[in-house]
């Protein structure tokens, strides 16, 4: 245990997920515990909070509520996209001072722990104690050195279910609606849209083809793909990522808006599905329709996976004990442990090995052709999402004989 | 009872729901019943595989799997949007002559009970005894005579929970993603739409803003509406409907793709969130963002609803009890008590009220602006949903003082 006293931050950054207040709460109930930190505070929307001084005393929210949180979907403290400027980070450092700040908790992604990490660099060249410690967080499983990232687990449970769902929708209603796509969320890694294949069971369940951004799309190479399934199965249910990019590394489309456009320059992107709606309706003359479940496949309470929770709840959790050990400019990984049965421990990384960086779904992941994830990868994902799926009815439909 | 004896064929008919397959257990369980049923077929694809001759027998199948269709999403049988030329309907009698068909059970909304009636005034005409049942089916609710119709409730459920979790999202993450359109299906009828207000329990909760196809849209109107708004909260959350409809009563946008007319010569619709989020960042200049999901609200088991699968099941077996008893060309409808409490019972109503009717959003469930719902709609809606949503957690966010 370190000496430090004094105050602290918890914040929440980037897209909301399901389990992001699990963390929340994990890191509350283990700032209790120990003495040295006095004040637990939540900056509302991230480090906007942090900038405005919006800060609120979690000491005295009821017990009852912050249970509550390790169930409650999106950011209960508010979030933010906020690129910082460099006199942001003054004024951070001021705020934390003038607050006796001395721990610094963020939930977030790549964009949080390269501000998490900026400011705890300033606060150490002038010479301000500080223990800053990020707290893995993003949909997207886009983090590197981390196995996984809390808040995936979710959006693939929620995926798994719904794109098995609306694949028996084809299913039943193909002769009118033959193909279907899902267009999923991920803007340069394809791991939410690489989740969906645990929809399927049966080798004709959904999702038939999966295209991932990790593989340069090709208009000539899926109308082939959808026209092979569709004259095998008579239908054809695919799920494809917001981000997909052309063989130029240019997005297929991102919009033309101008104001769709983050704190970080990043475009807004989507439309993906209308796009290869209208491919398929000039090119093969069938009927596709697009499903594009957005913002709620990420926050949706409906489906959290239970390793999930449990596992966001855990890096909330380790994050303060580390910190308070008298750690910093670390976030906190999950790591597989070797054994056949799933097991998940926490590490530790530098927050400059995640600060800015992506890591895309590796290639012994995706197939040869590029439309599809391998066996490995459906390792890699069943346990995330805690648990199989609700078991359906599977008629045997044996056929009454013709009569004459 | 009447005596007519022979066997019965079970066909599923338009858009798939979360319960229309607890409206065929229903069925099956009730013709298991009665001596006068022998072959229990079932329909491939609806009224195609009478045509076709796809019909399979349904006592061949394990009693465990058709008591899973009672918590199985989709329709298990198929389904079909076909429109039947006259031809059709002398082909599906020599069908029913030749397979001894003396029940026909048809679930679905009002395409499929014109299809049904006029099968059986056919088979009246031509002297053939036959008992024609319709069990209703629609999750756009838009069915005459009935109260409601089994499919809405459940849709209802999962957009209550799912704009509910949306609408979190947007509140915290409102600085980079200001308004979120969430567009809901929905041809002529706003019902689905309408159903969203569940989502909110407080005044500020999404959704702020519903659209219906019931009030022509006006872009003026709705610019203003969302500025104000925004200019109250900071952000909007907005549910619309894929039928909105402009003064000239035309669809505001309609797939222009000559493959997107189904059997019936519908237009596929969507694209309206685009098209309002375009209105928006014109106008207002302010980043909206459009969460579809598609087929996904209507087929979800994730929240099937526990009233709707349970009044599914009760229109199954009554459809059986009253042909048995010896009536025919009839539907079965929902009938809710005068009680202060839910209660619902069921009636019946002939096919030809049904037939190809669509029953409207009412004028007393839509605010005078066009722009929400009224309480008398959520008086009607509530019991629908089957039981309160999941409670979350909601900090009480006290200040910590300024420091100076």
């Amino acid at each position: 245990m370190n000496s430090l006293k004094g105050n602290c931050i918890i914040a929440q950054s980037g897209g909301p997920t399901a389990v992001i207040n699990s963390s929340i709460a994990g890191a509350i109930h283990e700032c209790i515990k120990h003495s040295q930190i006095k004040g637990i505070y939540g900056a509302i929307n991230g480090i906007l909070g942090v900038l405005n001084e919006n800060l609120v005393d979690l000491r005295k929210e009821d017990a009852v509520q912050i249970d509550r949180l390790r169930k409650t979907p999106s950011s209960a403290l508010g979030s933010c996209r906020h690129k910082l400027k460099e006199e942001d980070l003054y004024k951070i450092l001021d705020v934390f001072k003038r607050y006796n700040i001395r721990y610094f908790f963020c939930a977030g992604g790549n964009d949080s722990m390269d501000t998490a990490n900026k400011v705890s660099k300033l606060a150490q060249r002038k010479g301000y104690e500080l223990k800053v410690m990020g707290i893995p967080k993003t949909v997207d499983n886009d983090l590197p050195v981390t196995d996984h990232c809390p808040g995936y687990g979710s959006v693939a449970r929620w995926l798994a279910i719904s794109v098995r769902d609306a694949g028996l929708d084809t299913e039943a209603i193909y002769t009118s609606d033959t193909v279907k796509i899902i267009e999923t969320m991920g803007r340069n890694a394809g791991w939410i849209t690489a989740s969906t294949v645990m929809a399927k069971e049966r080798e004709s369940d959904a999702p038939n083809l999966i295209y991932l951004p990790e593989r340069p799309f090709d208009n000539a190479q899926f109308l082939q793909d959808v026209d092979r399934v569709y004259k095998k199965l008579g239908h054809v249910v695919i799920t494809v990522c917001e981000g997909l990019k052309n063989k130029e590394g240019e997005y297929i489309t991102a919009s033309k808006r101008g104001v769709d456009t983050d704190g970080f320059g990043h475009k807004q992107l989507g439309g993906v599905g209308d796009y290869l709606c209208d491919l398929i309706a000039a090119n093969l003359r069938i009927k596709a329709r697009v499903d594009k479940p957005g913002t709620i496949q990420r926050v949706s309470s409906l489906c959290a996976s239970k390793t999930d929770l449990k596992e966001a709840y855990l890096v909330g959790r380790v994050a303060v004990r580390k910190a308070v050990s008298g750690l910093t400019d670390m976030m906190v990984t999950l790591v597989r442990s070797d054994t056949k049965e799933y097991r998940c421990f926490t590490g530790l990384t530098p927050l400059e090995n995640i600060a800015n960086k992506e890591k895309k779904v590796p290639d012994n992941f995706i197939n040869g052709e590029g439309n599809f994830v391998t066996e490995e990868f459906i390792d890699y994902v069943k346990p995330l999402i805690g648990g199989t799926l609700p078991e359906y009815a599977r008629l045997k439909k044996c056929m009454v004989p013709k009569s004459s």
